[in-house]
C-alpha cells in the first residue's frame, strides 16, 4: 500500500483539483474508511461557482479543524471499514454511512442535543480533515453508522441528504403524517429527498411546485401532484385538493420570492412554511398570509445525531423506495470536474444526484 | 327612556364625530348592554390617522354586518347588563366584559377553534353592528363575560387588550414559563400588556427593548430591566443576561425592521419570533440568524374563545397585579375627539390607554 491517495480538493472557484496527498492517519477514536461512493451536493456546487463561502481560507481557517484551501471537498460518503479503534464494534470490512458532521461537542447546543447548532460546527468535505471525494476518510468512529449486507452500499451515500431532509420534517413537529398534505417548493434534489422521507412517514399528499419541464418530469414519478408555478395558481391548485384549505406544510426548497409568495397562499390556517433553501436575495415575509393565517415559519439546518440515526435505519429497513432514481449519474474521481461540477452547471435540471467513486471497478 | 343615544362614529380620516343614533334593538339571542368604559385601541389610532383601512365602505360593505361608514368605534369594552335573553343566567346589572368579535361560526375555522381566523371575521367597533364608543351595545349573550362584584369594573376593560397578548404567549407553545425569559419589542400598551400576562404566568425574566424616555420609564416599573435599542446592543444585553444563552422567545409589538433584526440576535438557539405588530413595511427576515439558530417565527392574529375566558379568569383571579398603571387618562364620550383621538397622536409616548365612558358621573 502507498501512503498516498487521490482526492478531489477545492482550491478556488471553479477550481477543483485530483491531486496525490497523504493517506490519513486514524486517531485512537477513529475508524479508517475505504469510500465507495460520494454524492455532490448543491453546497459543493454552489461552493465550485461562488466560493469559498464557508469553505476556510487561509486568513479564516476552521475553528476545529484549523485547516483552509486547499480543501478535500465531499460530505455525502459511504465506504468499508479498513480499520477500527480498540473496543470498538467496527471490523474490517464493514459497509458504513459516515455522519461528515464536526461539532466541538462542548458548547450548551451540543450538550442539549443541538449538534446541527454547534456554534464552531462544520463538516468533513467543507471544513477540513478530508472527505468523502478521495480514498479513504479518517473519522470518529460513534459517527460511523453500520449497514448490514442486504443495504446497497451503492445508493447508501443518499442516506446524507436524505437526513436533511428527514430533519426538516422533523422539525414541524407533526405526530403523524398520515393524512397530511405538503407542497414542495422546488423539485430538485432536496425537494426530492423531501418527497421520500415524506413518503416513507405514510404522506399521502405531496405536492411538487417546479418550473423546469426535466425535473418536473422526474417529480411526477414520485410525488402526487406537480405544478408549474409560471401557468399555475399554485395556491388555488392546493387548495383544490385539500377541500378549500389549503396545504398542512410548505418545503422551501428553492429559496425564491416569488416561490415563498406562492408558498404561503397555498398554505392552510396556522400551517407550517419550512425553509430548507440558501436565500441569495433577502427573504421578504408576505405579511398579510403570515398574519391572517397566524402562519408558523421555521428554518431548518442540516441535522442532528438522532435524524441521522433515524434516516439510516429507515434506509436499512428499506422505506425510501424507488430511491435509486435519485442516481443520475456514476462518475470515477478522475472526471469530478468535468463529469461532475461541469455537468452539473451546464445540466443541472436533467440530474438529481451524481455518484463519485476512487474505484475505477465501479464506472 | 329616549330611543337614541350618544355614538361616536368614524366618517373618515381624522373624522370621528359624536353623533345621535337610534338605540340598538337587541335580536332573540342578544343581551343589550349599558357601556361603562370602552379603551382607544392602537388600531382604531390607525384607522383615525389612515383609515378607513378594516372599517367597511360604501364600496366595500362588512361581509357578516353589511353595514359600513359611518361605523360606531369603540372594541374594547365592559359594561352591565340591561337586558338578556331568556334562557340566559345573565341578570339586569349583572357587570360584564364583551368579547366584541363578531364571526361565523360556519366556516372550518370557526368550527375547528380557530375564530380568530373567521374569513369573514371583524370587530363591534371597527365592522359595525354598534360599538363601544356609545351608550348601549347589543351582543349576543354568549359572548357577555360575567364579572363578580369583586372585580373593579373601571379597569376590566383591559380584559380585551391582554387578551391579544395571551393569544400571542398561547400561541408559543411553552407549558411554563416560570424558567423563561422573553424579550418584548416596544413597551407601549400593547408591549406592556405582555408584561402583565407573562408575568401572570410566572416568567421572571422579561425584558423590553423600548426607545423612548417616557415608555421606558413606565416599563421599568413591571419588567426586569428596559433596553435602549438606540444606545444598547441588545442581543448582548440579552445575553448577559441569559448565561450567553440569548431569550427564550421575542414579542415583537412594534413592527420595524430594526427592531427585528435586534430580536433575531437577542434570541437562542431554536428561540420563538412572535410576531403580534402590524408592519407597515415590508418584513424582511434577517436570514443568517433565522437559519444559523433555527428560529421559528409566527404572526398572531386578536385571540380566539378560550383565550378571551382564560384572561378574564386570571382577571376575576387578580392575577394581573398593579394593571391600574395602564390606565393614564380617563375621558367622556364628548371629549373623545380632542382628549382622546388628538391626545394620542401628540402625546403617543405618554400615554398607554385611555378609557373613555359614556356616563358624566364617572369623569
Amino acid at each position: 500500500m502507498t501512503s498516498t491517495m487521490k482526492a478531489a480538493q477545492f482550491f478556488g472557484q471553479r477550481d477543483i483539483r485530483v491531486v496525490e496527498i497523504a493517506k490519513p492517519q486514524p486517531k485512537d477514536h477513529e475508524a479508517l474508511v475505504a469510500i465507495e461512493w460520494c454524492g455532490i451536493c448543491g453546497s459543493d456546487l454552489h461552493e465550485y461557482l461562488h466560493g469559498p463561502l464557508t469553505i476556510p481560507t487561509k486568513e479564516r481557517p476552521h475553528a476545529i479543524t484549523g485547516e483552509h484551501i486547499p480543501i478535500t471537498m465531499g460530505h455525502e460518503f459511504c465506504g468499508r471499514v479498513i480499520s477500527a479503534p480498540s473496543g470498538s464494534s467496527l471490523t474490517s470490512g464493514q459497509a458504513v454511512m459516515v455522519d461528515p458532521r464536526i461539532y466541538c461537542s462542548k458548547c450548551s447546543r451540543c450538550n442539549t442535543g443541538g449538534t446541527q447548532g454547534c456554534t464552531t460546527g462544520g463538516f468533513k468535505g467543507l471544513s477540513g480533515t478530508g472527505g468523502g471525494f478521495s480514498e479513504t476518510v479518517a473519522i470518529d468512529a460513534k459517527l460511523c453508522y453500520p449497514l448490514p449486507d442486504s443495504v446497497d452500499l451503492s445508493l447508501a451515500a443518499l442516506i446524507e441528504p436524505l437526513a436533511v431532509a428527514w430533519h426538516a420534517i422533523s422539525l414541524c413537529g407533526v405526530p403523524d403524517w398520515t393524512n397530511k398534505s405538503a407542497l414542495i417548493l422546488g423539485g430538485g434534489p432536496v425537494g426530492i429527498a423531501h418527497i421520500f422521507v415524506l413518503r416513507s412517514l405514510g404522506c399521502k399528499q405531496i405536492y411538487v411546485s417546479e418550473p423546469t419541464d426535466s425535473r418536473a418530469a422526474q417529480n411526477k414519478t414520485v410525488a402526487d401532484a406537480v405544478f408549474n408555478p409560471i401557468k399555475d395558481d399554485v395556491g388555488d391548485k392546493c387548495r383544490d385538493l385539500t377541500r378549500g384549505e389549503g396545504v398542512d406544510t410548505v418545503f422551501d426548497c428553492a429559496g425564491i420570492q416569488n416561490g415563498m409568495g406562492a408558498g404561503m397562499d397555498a398554505l392552510r390556517f396556522q400551517g407550517t412554511y419550512m425553509n430548507v433553501a440558501l436565500w441569495p436575495t433577502p427573504m421578504v415575509m408576505p405579511f398579510y398570509p403570515l398574519m391572517s393565517k397566524e402562519i408558523t415559519t421555521k428554518c431548518s439546518l442540516a441535522y442532528n445525531d438522532k435524524d441521522f440515526n433515524d434516516t439510516t435505519d429507515a434506509f436499512v429497513a428499506g422505506k425510501f423506495k424507488g430511491i435509486e432514481l435519485m442516481v443520475t449519474s456514476r462518475i470515477h474521481i478522475d472526471d469530478i470536474s468535468k463529469k461532475g461540477f461541469d455537468e452539473l452547471v451546464t445540466n443541472k435540471d436533467q440530474h438529481i444526484k451524481i455518484l463519485v467513486t476512487p474505484d475505477k471497478s465501479m464506472v
